[in-house]
Formats: structure tokens, sequence, C-alpha cells
């Protein structure tokens, strides 16, 4: 009892998780066409790390329900705080802000990597995840944030996904400033009655009426506050989310772009405000429209992938002149769950041969047979595992490998070598335990003289 | 003054750095060559998260100067400690424990990523760095620990060095631990005792031998503290370090599978131990011979980018019997900065074509170009930073473009396109601010018909 107690426990902290070779090799090929995309617009790498100063990230998190805001902080040993980044947003800020002499502007930059956020995990919300970020700094007309949402588009669609199966809205956060302007919202509740918007898709309207005024309760009981405007406004904002207002020189500028990209699905919907509070002008959202499977079993539409906007406001926090930007972020696992679910994107083992350990005093000749697939670029290795040749063919099986080659004092004094093809041969070997047995079955299996060794191989991994 | 201090610095916490685009190239190509080396030794590839429990990872690091041991560590809201991990070979034994019965074994995977120590940052030591790792685990026969090593001599030559570049040392815990019992040294001294063998690189015979006694003294006057031991045990071991003792089973396995190898630079030295405490048997580490300049432009051997070694009982902590496991790791990051000092791979740039934006109300034809030239995979960028042409040409140079497109009223009323060659003009661009001026100067320019834009543009970027 008091052992067990000591042992560490093999599990990991909620909200994170390990991903099998099938999950990289997906999300990497996915990671690639969106990097070709963006370098054909012109965008180049740059990699910022993990941690920044807390202050240069800046709060700007959606979620401030928790005491920490929603990010991973760690006090340095000279007591200043720092912090794993939440985005890739704010460190492209501060390195704007470090480098702004030497930078060439415009300035274009993508960045893939993993973001973290210290909140409350769920099913499919993690708290480490991978983003992928393009960005633009230093132009002013919304032609560029048009062509990031293009840029997304052309993304989608060479990730297999067509019109039907995606869509991007865009708004501007400045038309609903104007509106609370008008309407007489003061500034210290803008982003709450923002993020009151920012709920229509899960609450509905009439939700988001409550969240305006009074507040909410939900069906198991717990309530949200509301913001406490009055009916009025309240229906001016749930007016305007239905019509909007485009008389905006940027949505103008915006749509003068896009008109020449009438087969895209990129649409205005004034209900877009983004849930952080950096941005400020043109805002856009990527929803996947097709259904999926969630925890329960039930058919859900996918939902938001990407999104991004304006922020022509974030460099100057470091002390210096606003700089126009913008940028679009990409929530890559997201993506690339969304694609598995479609099984959009195969992607293949890679073949492996494995060289059957009948002897050990053999060893130079296995290694010899190795080196010889290796230069070929052909996976192989030597089964150093058991001696048994019953568990060495099951542990080919569950390696899934290709081929498995046999060789011992018999086959190397005549110069031959036993390939046993493994697709063909798989239902047999499972029950064979013994050389002899081995040696009836015939099943995929050839014997090839040593010379013909690649030849041979590539014969059957080509198949 | 108020507002400066309000304002966030525009600086990285110490031990951290942006990356630029050359040395991502770099990286991404020595971690592609790493990557198949691997998997032509029959590797897959897995992905454990950034943070795991802290007690989970175990405290292993030699740097236990500092009160959280070296390690960044956060308390989650449930009180467990949480930490980003400082090695991938913790989080893979975390991995394996809790996945025992469903993963093959022998279990053969590789990971790339980054780490983070907690520890003092100086000249070329960060605290988030990249590893790349490979490991095997449930193989018993020490053969595999020399196959490791063997792989690592393939990655080297394989990335362009030669034996007279690079040699991998190893040793054995087991002969010091033999020779430690034999001395009468005390189970809890080991640890210590190991440090102050890892640090002979640094400070030679005689300041392993004060570090096992009385302690040492350095130049500057700072102390530090001595094990303990006598003078016969000090010598006992600085004798070992000299001449070893080979009388060991893994040694002997390790030897055999080497023999096949006699051209890669793998040598017995028993003075290798290896920093982390959780190594159980053969240890080895892998160092470049080659001299860069250090930060104070002297040259220095650069010395150690790969190690690894056995570590039998890691697993074990979980509650689980013993698992035979070993593994090597590199350090990707410390690699990729040696072979740039070497210049050893080149990483060319994507070549650029900039749309020259002459006149906004051709948008929509500047937008077919850019389309038709993406559709070919040619990267290129419509000019929207500033409508001046002088301003767009500077751009294009400091972007390091291959090629301007100059098109106005005139050049689409006559279906043509004007095509700068910038490699050709460089020179002469960086004078003009005038349309006038460049339609004179010649240098570089053609012009060809709208229909010819791919097949001339390539016949530049092919040049």
């Amino acid at each position: 009892m008091k052992k067990e107690q000591k042992n560490p426990k093999a599990v990991l902290p909620k909200g994170f998780k390990d991903n099998d070779e099938i999950t990289i090799g997906v999300r990497k090929k996915v990671s690639k066409t969106i990097e070709e995309v963006c370098q054909n617009f012109g965008f180049r790498e740059l990699e910022t790390p993990a941690f920044e100063f807390t202050d240069a990230l800046g709060k700007f998190l959606p979620d401030i329900d928790r005491p920490s805001g929603g990010v991973f902080s760690i006090q340095d040993e000279d007591n200043q705080w720092i912090s794993l980044r939440y985005d890739l947003t704010a460190p492209l800020a501060r390195f704007v802000a470090a480098n702004y002499q030497n930078i060439v502007k415009p300035f274009k930059r993508y960045q893939s990597g993993n973001v973290w956020r210290n909140e409350k995990p769920g099913p499919g919300r993690y708290r480490e995840f991978r983003q992928f970020d393009a960005d633009v700094i230093g132009v002013q007309s919304s032609n560029i944030d048009a062509e990031l949402c293009v840029m997304v588009a052309k993304i989608f669609e060479k990730l297999g996904l067509s019109p039907q199966d995606y869509r991007i809205k865009y708004s501007n956060r400045m038309i609903w400033n104007d509106l609370f302007n008008e309407i007489d919202i003061p500034l210290n509740q803008i982003s709450e009655v923002l993020r009151a918007i920012d709920k229509l898709d899960r609450f509905g309207e009439d939700g988001v009426r409550e969240l305006l005024t009074t507040g909410r309760k939900d069906q198991s009981g717990d309530v949200m506050s509301g913001v406490g405007l009055s009916v009025e406004q309240s229906e001016s904002i749930v007016r305007f989310i239905k019509n909007g207002d485009k008389s905006n020189e940027q949505i103008l500028d915006f749509e003068n772009y896009l008109s020449n990209f009438p087969n895209l699905s990129i649409d205005f919907d004034p209900s877009v405000v983004r849930g952080l509070d950096y941005y400020t002008g043109m805002v856009f959202e990527a929803e996947l429209l097709f259904t999926v499977k969630n925890n329960k079993g039930m058919d859900v539409i996918f939902g938001s992938v990407a999104g991004g906007g304006r922020y022509d406001k974030l460099i100057s926090r470091f002390g210096k002149e606003d700089v126009a930007a913008t940028g679009i972020s990409i929530g890559v696992d997201r993506l690339v769950y969304a694609l598995q679910q479609r099984n959009n994107l195969d992607v293949s083992e890679n073949p492996l041969v494995v060289i059957i350990n009948m002897n050990s005093e053999k060893l130079s000749e296995y290694i010899k047979i190795a080196e010889e697939l290796r230069e070929n670029n052909i996976p192989c290795e030597i089964s150093f595992g058991s001696q048994n040749l019953g568990k060495q063919l099951k542990y080919c099986d569950k390696r899934n490998a290709s081929i498995a080659i046999i060789a011992g004092d018999e086959e190397f004094e005549q110069g031959v070598l036993s390939i046993k093809d493994l697709s063909a041969g798989k239902e047999i070997s499972k029950q064979i335990s013994e050389r002899d047995e081995w040696k009836e079955s015939k099943a995929g299996q050839i014997n090839i003289e040593r010379q013909n060794l690649i030849s041979s191989v590539l014969k059957i991994i080509k198949k």
C-alpha cells in the first residue's frame, strides 16, 4: 500500500494528449498544404519562443473566469512573470515592436506552433493545441484582409473541401463601435457586450437578448449574469446582428477585392465579432459546415476552425505609434480532426522489412542485409526482441511489416534468403511457432539469391 | 513618463529567442535527415504533450542548484503540480507505462520536440531547445544500444560529416557501480560522484580530483564544494577514468555489434557517465570535433550534440516491473548551429514575384496575374504597401524578390506586361523613384505578351 502511494501515476494532466503516428502524419500533410499556400501568397516563416513576458502578451483572452486569465504563468527568478503564449499574434506584436527598424515592411510572416490556454478542459477542448498564423504588418488597405480570407478558402480547397463544406464570415469591429456610440453603450461595457454577441451560435437570438440585459439561466440552473443594458439597447443590437451596416470604407475595400472571387464561400455576417479583445477593424471567422460525430455519437456541425482580423493598436502597446496589422489564425488540430472524420486525407504507413534473428552468430550477415536495405531507403530492422521465430513473426504482424527476411545457417550456406510477403502470408503466420511448420507454409514465401535482395524486396513493397 | 512605465517592453525573457527563416530552414533540413534515417531503422513517430505531472517526470536533472530543480512547474487548479518536460525520455516512460498492454513490443519510437529547462541561461545556452529522441523499449541485448550509436553516426554522415568531424564515446554505468562498490562509496553519494566525473572535459583530471575530495575554487574565486571522498577513493576513480574495465556483458554485446562498422568513429571512453540520473547501463555521448567561434570570437571545439543510454528502471517507477529501455537524444538546435557554422547546409530562399500596384483600379487584373502564378506554384504577391513605384521597387529589393511585374493602363491596353528581372536590375532600381526614369532604365526589363506570363517568369526564376 505504501509503495503504491509512492509511485507516480502513468497519466496525463487533464486537457493534454498524446498523438499517434497517423494523427501526426495527417497534421504534417495539412500543415504542409497550409504552408505552401502561404508561401505562394508571399509569406515567410518566423518562429517565436513558447514564453513571453506576461505583460508583453497582454490580457486579451475572453476567458476571464480564472484568476490567471487563462494563461500559464510562472514567476521567473528575478520575480518577473513570464507566460506561455496563448496565441501567435501577441508574440508577433512583440517581435515587430522589437525589430521595427530592421524588418522589411510590409512584413508578411507565417508561424506554426503550439499555444497553451489554462482553461477548463472538456471533450475536444485541449489546453495545448497547434495554430498556424499568417499576418501582414504595415498594410492599411482592407484589400489585404480580403486576401487573407481568400487564402484561407484556397487552403480549404487544396485540402479537398468545396464551397459547400466551409463558410468564411466577415464583419467589422468599427461598425459595432459606431452602433455602441449611437445607443450610448459606455466604453467599459463593450468587451462584455461583444462576448454576449459572440455567443449567438450557442444560445440563439433570445439567449443574446438575455445576456445583454438581465442574465440567462440554462437548463442545469446555472446563471450567467447579464450586461444590464436596456431593452431598447438590446433590441438595437439584435437588429444590427441581422442587418448590419456596410457603409464602412474597410468593408468596401474588402468587398472590392472579394468581388474577384465569386466562387468562394465568403459572406458578410455582422454577428462575427471574435472573442479576443485586441481586434480593431475587419474580423473574420471560418467554419466547416459538414457534420461530425460528437463525443456522445451525435451528428453536429463542425463549426469554427479559423479566425482573425485587424489589430492596429496591438503593436503600439509597446510605446510605438499605431502600426497597421492584420492576420488569420488556423486551428490546425481542429482542422486535422475534421479532415480525419471526413477521411479526406490518406496517410499511408511506411513499409517495414524485418530481418528475423534466427541465429545470433549470423549477426554480421543480418547487419549487412540491413545496411543494404537502408542504403536503398527501405526501412528495416533486425529483430532483437525474441529468439523465437513464432514470436518474431507475430511481432512482424503487429508492426504491420511488409516483409520478413528469414535466413539461418542453411540459407547463408546456399547464398539465398527466404523472403516472406507478409500481406500474403498474414493469416498463416499467426499460427506458426516452429521453423518446420514455417518451411511447409509457402504462402507468400519465396527463395531469392542473396544478390537480388533489393530488387526482390522492392518488387513486393511496390506491388 | 507615466505612459512609458505602463507600456510593456518589447523584449524576450532571458534564455529564449526568435528564429528566422534561415535557421528554421536549416533545422527542417536537419530534422528531415534525422527522421529519414530513424525511419530506415524501423522507428515510428509519437508525440507527447509539453506538460506532464511533475511526479511523473521525476527528479533526474543534474541541475539541483535551483529550488525547482531546473523544471518549469505550475500548480494546477486541483493543486497538483504539472511541469513542462525537460527531456523526451521521462514522458516516453510515462507513455509506455500507461499503454504497456497495447503497444507492440519491442516498441521503437522517435519524437521531435521542444523541451524546457528552468536553468541559468548563458551564451548559447537556452531555456527552450529542440531535441530529437529515438528509443527502443523491450530489448535487453546491448546490440540495440550499439545500433543506436551507429544510427547517430549514420545521421552525422548523411549531414555531410566525416569520421574526423565527430566521435561517439560509450561507457557503462554498471562498471562504475562495480567500482563504487569495490571502493566503498555509499549509495547516496553516487549521483554527486558521477556529476564530478562528468566535469572532466571542463576541469580536467585535477579538477575532478578536487571535486571528488575537498572542493574546487575557480579563477573567479567561486567555490564548488567537494564530495568528501578520501584521496585513495579519488585516485581509484581517476585511474578508472583512464583505463576503465570492459569485462561487462553489455559492453561485449555492444562491441560485438559495433565490430561490423570499423569505419565509424565510435570508441570506448570510461569517463562518459551522462548527467541524467536515470541511466542504468550503457551510456553514450556524441561530440563534434571541429572548431567553431564562441561568443568571444575564439575557436573552440564544438563538443556534445547527442547522448543517451539505457534506463531499465525508469518505467517501473510507475509501479510496473522493470522494462528494458534505451535511447538516444540529439540536441537539434546545437547540431543546427554547428552545421550553420560549417556552412554544410544550403537553404535557398523561395523565389518571389511582386506585382507592382500601379493603379488600384486595375486590382482585378493584378489578382488574375497573382492567381495564375499561384496556380503554377510560383510565390507572388500584389504590392499593397505603397502606391509609389520607387518605394515598391525598394520593397522588392529588400524582400530579395526575383521579379517585379509592372503593368498600368498602357500595358493592359496593349495586352502586355513589363517584367523586371531583379537580380539583373538590382543596382539600378535603387535609384529610381519615377515611372519615367524606370521606363528609360531597361536593365533586366522585358515586355512580354500577357499570355506568356508563366513561361516568361519560369525562365527568369530557373535561370
